[in-house]
C-alpha cells in the first residue's frame, strides 16, 4: 500500500505520466524558445511540437481542423471565451441544473447585460431527460451550454441526444468536457458539438495551467475575442487576425504546459482510452458495491447519484449523517492517508439538484493509477470511521 | 564559445535558472495537488508556496498587499483584464506611441464600444516628454496605459514623472513592465502605479505560461472580472467573490508555472537586481559602441533608438540598408549561431515612431547569461556579413 491513496483525480489527476514533467523540463532546459516570434531553428522545432499537440487534440475529439484548437490556461478561461465572446444583450441560453460555477458565474455575471438563462432540471441522481429541454426553448435561445459529466456525482448527461436536439432546434451546442476528456469518446461531428471546452490537467493527464477549446469553423466569426494582443502574426496591424488559431491566442503561450500536454496525450493514445475507461469504471463499480453494502449496514452514510456504472464516470459522492463531512474527510487523510475532496466542489447548482446543498459531499474520484486494493482499503477505513 | 549565442531575451529569457524546471518537475512529481480545493496536507504545502510567490512579487514591486497579486498566463491577459475590465463606453485613455499590440489591439477592439484613445507622441529615439501628455487630457480621460521600456529599441519611458502627472490630473496609471521587471526598480507607491502588469518569462526568468497583475486596493472594485468561474471559495454562491485574489482568479491556476516563477524570483533576489541591471547595461553599452563603430565604417547599418545606456534597457535594434533584414538575421543564425529577432516585434506603433515601419528591425536583447565575448563575436560576425 502506498503512503497516500489519491482519490481526488476529479480535482487534478495524480500521478501524471513521468513523460509530462520530463517534456516540460526538457523544453525549458534544451529548447527554451518562443513560437511564432523567432526565426531560428529551435523556434521551428518548438512550433512543430505545438502543432502536433493541436493535431492530437483534433484527432481525440474529431475536430474539423487543428487550427481551430485554441490553447487557454484552463477550462474556465475556455468557457469564458465562448460564453462572453458569443452572447449579446437579449440572448438566452440553456444550461443543465448540474453545472459547475465555471459556467454559472459567467452567466450570472452577464445577466447584468440582459443576457438570460434557464436551467434544464435534472433528476436527483444527476441524470437528464432531453424532453425537459423543449419547453424551455424560447425564440431568443441561442445555445445549450452543458457539462458532459457531473464533477460532483459522476453522472453523464446525454450529450449525443442533446446534440441532435440542438441540430433540430438550430441551437448552438457548447460542451464542457472537463470530467470526461481522455476517458470517454467525444466526437464533435457525431455529437453535433459546435464548441468543446477542455482542461489539460484532469483526465487528459497533463499539467495544471493548460486547457483550451475547439471550434467548428462556423463559430470562428461568431466569437468576439475575449483576449487580444500580439500574436507574432500580421504585426503591421493593430487589428486582431481573422485566421486561426491567432484570432483567439494572444501573447506568449504556455509552451511548457502545451508540451506537457503533448506528452500526456501520447501516453493516453498509447494506453488506449477504452482501456482507461474500463479500468476506471471497474474501480467505480467496485467502490459503489462497497458503499452500497456499507449503506445497508449503517444509516450514517448515503450514496449520492447513480448506484451502478451505467451512464457515469469514476466520480462518487457520499454524505454522512452523523459526523460532519469535513471531519470524516480529515480523518480519512490523517488516519489512513486517503486523499478526497469535501464540500460543494464549485457546483452549488449541482448540489441543489442532488439535495446535498449546502452541506456538500465527500467525493472519491479515480485515475489510471488507482487499484482495487486501494478501493478495498478505503471502503474498510470508511467503515471503521463510521461504525466505531 | 557556446554553440548558440542567444540574443533574444526580450522575447523570452534563456537559459532559465536550473531551479526553474526543477521546481516545476518536482511539484508535478512530488506534490501534484491543486490549491484551494483539497483538504489534505500536500495541498496546504502547495498553497504556502503560491502565497510565498505572491509575497515575493509584492515585495519586488512594493505592492500594497500580496492578496492583490493576481496570476494570469501572460502580460497580454493581464492587460486585457485591466483594459476591458476598467473601460466603459464614453471613456478615453492615453497610451504612448511606443506601445506593443498587447495594449493596442484591445484598445482598437474596444473602439467599437465608443471607447477612445490618443497616442502620446514619442521622439524618434523612443523617448517621451511628459509635457506632450497634458494637451491630450480630456474631461473623460480615465487612465494612462504605458509600457516601461520599448520592446523594440529598449528606450525607457519616464514612468515616475508620468505617475506624478497622473496623480495631479486624477488619472489612473497602468504600467506594462514586460521588459523591465526583475532588472529595473519599480515601486508602485513611489511611482504612483495603480495597476502593474508583468510577465514571468522575460526578465523575471520564469517559464512561459505565467504572468499577472498587481492592483492598488482602490482598483479592485473598479474592474469587472474578465474571467469568472469556480474559485474553491464561497462555493455556495454563483456570484463572483468580492475578496482578493479570488475575485480575478477563476479556475485551476498554473501551479507549475507559479512554482517555476517562485524559483526564478528567489534566484533574482539572491543575485540582486542591481547586479543584473549593471551586467545587462554593461553588455548593452559594449554592443552600442561596437554598432556605432560599425555604423561609421559602413552605411549598410543604422542603429535605432538611444545611442548610449542612459534611459534604456538591454534591447537594441538596427536596420540594414542593403540586404533584406530577414536575410541578415537568417545568416547570423545559420553561419554564426546567433539568435536574434527580426521584424515588427508586435509593435507597429513603436516602429512608426522610430521610422522603421513597415520593414522593422533586427533586435538584439541581453540576459544575465550573456557575456562580453559574445558581444564581440556578434559585432565581428555582423561586420563580416555587412562588409563582405
Amino acid at each position: 500500500m502506498k503512503t497516500n491513496i489519491y482519490f481526488d483525480n476529479a480535482c487534478t489527476s495524480y500521478p501524471k505520466p513521468t513523460s509530462v514533467p520530463e517534456a516540460m523540463a526538457n523544453y525549458i532546459t534544451s529548447l527554451g524558445s518562443n513560437i511564432n516570434r523567432g526565426c531560428y531553428d529551435v523556434a521551428y522545432k518548438t512550433e512543430e511540437l505545438v502543432f502536433e499537440t493541436r493535431e492530437l487534440l483534433k484527432d481525440l475529439f474529431n475536430g474539423e481542423d487543428s487550427r481551430n484548437v485554441v490553447f487557454t490556461k484552463n477550462v474556465t478561461e475556455s468557457l469564458n471565451f465562448i460564453i462572453k465572446g458569443l452572447l449579446k444583450p437579449g440572448d438566452h441560453v440553456l444550461v443543465s441544473s448540474m453545472e459547475h460555477n465555471a459556467v454559472m458565474r459567467p452567466l450570472v455575471q452577464l445577466s447584468e447585460n440582459n443576457i438570460t438563462f434557464d436551467r434544464i432540471p435534472c433528476h436527483e441522481d444527476g441524470s437528464m431527460d432531453t424532453s425537459a429541454i423543449i419547453p424551455l426553448i424560447r425564440p431568443n435561445t441561442k445555445a445549450i451550454i452543458m457539462l458532459h459529466a457531473s464533477n460532483v456525482c459522476g453522472t453523464l448527461l446525454p450529450i449525443k441526444d442533446v446534440g441532435q436536439l440542438c441540430s433540430k432546434y438550430k441551437l448552438l451546442f457548447i460542451l464542457d468536457c472537463a470530467q470526461t476528456a481522455g476517458v470517454f469518446d467525444i466526437d464533435m461531428v457525431d455529437m453535433n458539438i459546435d464548441a468543446l471546452c477542455f482542461t489539460g490537467h484532469k483526465s487528459l493527464m497533463g499539467p495544471q495551467g493548460i486547457g483550451g477549446f475547439i471550434l467548428k469553423s462556423h463559430m470562428i466569426n461568431k466569437l468576439n475575442p475575449l483576449i487580444s494582443g500580439g500574436t507574432g502574426s500580421i504585426s503591421h496591424t493593430e487589428f486582431i487576425p481573422e485566421f486561426m488559431p491567432d484570432r483567439f491566442e494572444a501573447g506568449t503561450p504556455n509552451i511548457p504546459g502545451i508540451l506537457g500536454l503533448n506528452a500526456s496525450l501520447k501516453w493516453i493514445r498509447d494506453k488506449g482510452i477504452s482501456n482507461i475507461k474500463e479500468h476506471e469504471l471497474s474501480l467505480t463499480g467496485h467502490m459503489l458495491e462497497e458503499l452500497i453494502q456499507l449503506e445497508s449496514s449503517t444509516d450514517k452514510i448515503k450514496l449520492i447519484g447513480r448506484r451502478n456504472i451505467e451512464s457515469r464516470v469514476g466520480v462518487i459522492s457520499i454524505t454522512t449523517t452523523d459526523d460532519e463531512l469535513s471531519n470524516i474527510a480529515y480523518e480519512l487523510e490523517q488516519e489512513y492517508g486517503i486523499l478526497t475532496r469535501v464540500g460543494l466542489h464549485c457546483a452549488p447548482s449541482a448540489h441543489k439538484t442532488l439535495n446535498t446543498f449546502p452541506t456538500g459531499t465527500i467525493r472519491f474520484s479515480f485515475g489510471p493509477d488507482n487499484t482495487h486494493d486501494e478501493v478495498d482499503f478505503v471502503a474498510k477505513s470508511l467503515k471503521t470511521l463510521l461504525t466505531r
